[in-house]
């Protein structure tokens, strides 16, 4: 399974592409950031997004497409730009028929650390000794993009279902679960609208 | 001139095209809502709202497309959805090679009312008047397209450049022009990201 991973924004946004094996094991395949232009207009910036992420969703064709998601209690001098390179990247993937994935930072953090509230250098680690890397990914963004991936394919089963199948999850792995279920109790904004 | 309103919405995003004449002379010519289905994930929604626009621009070939401004501050519960409409508005529009106009509520409301504070009625009445039109545009999503790109088509040409050619606005012209200029002082969220 192809897992492409965005870690959105308007003037970077982060992509991480892996491979995940029926065995759990995970390969780096592609990771760099689609950039636009901050002199020039919204309307351009997004169109320079939109077409960096379709162009790689193509170039790629993964089986998912694993975007952070966005709350609207997040930075305000970013968080429209940031929902709206989410929302090109979910349609580049909708218009391609690739099912989306939706994780919050607090879930990446815990699937690929152990850790909800890990720092960004621990996760950078994290990343590298999964997808065995020679040196530490950057920009930070691809960075993020490449966890975001990572969350998405070491999900555990249980956590997207709920129920008694925790029980057999690990301590990482129900902490993880926990906070999938919080982020949904809390109604990330997105949702419902 | 044909201007093309948008109302953006993830569940009702507004469609208002009018024609506007040398002499600022201003008709009707097309008003509806594209919807999305809450029932769908975000992605399958963000692709209707996505495809319902660009289809009625590709049949309308607007000379622009004017979209509400999103601030970060507004609605928490549906801010994140409304800048992702808007982003896909702009999107179509930019894809096309069609110029993107901005306009904030208050200056819609100053532009179509004379008055910044206007109740929605009034700014129906208004919009009815303006266009000659026989009944109050509905649904409110419409009305607030349609005025959209009335601000749009009547915005005072010192308003854009600034600076002296503001002493021989009209009252109203200039209290329009000072909230567009205010609006971006306050740094509409969107714009530097």
């Amino acid at each position: 399974m192809i897992v492409f991973g965005v870690d959105p924004g308007l003037t970077r946004c982060g992509v991480g592409v892996i491979e995940a094996k029926v065995s759990r094991r995970l390969s780096f395949v592609h990771t760099d950031v689609v950039r636009s232009d901050p002199e020039l207009s919204q309307d351009l910036r997004l169109l320079a997004i939109y077409n960096g992420l379709a162009t790689r969703i193509d170039e790629y064709s993964p089986d998912v497409v694993s975007i952070e998601r966005v709350f609207a209690q997040s930075n305000r001098n970013t968080v429209l730009g940031t929902a709206q390179a989410a929302g090109l990247a979910m349609l580049a993937a909708a218009q391609r028929g690739i099912p989306v994935a939706l994780h919050t930072p607090t879930e990446v953090k815990l699937a690929v650390t152990g850790n909800g509230q890990a720092e960004k250098i621990q996760v950078e680690r994290m990343v590298a000794r999964i997808l065995r890397l020679d040196r530490l990914p950057k920009p930070a963004d691809a960075a993020d993009a490449l966890a975001q991936a990572i969350c998405h394919a070491l999900r555990p089963a249980g956590a997207l279902q709920g129920g008694e199948r925790e029980q057999h999850l690990t301590q990482a792995q129900r902490q993880w679960a926990q906070a999938q279920q919080r982020s949904k109790r809390c109604g990330p904004v997105q949702r419902d609208m």
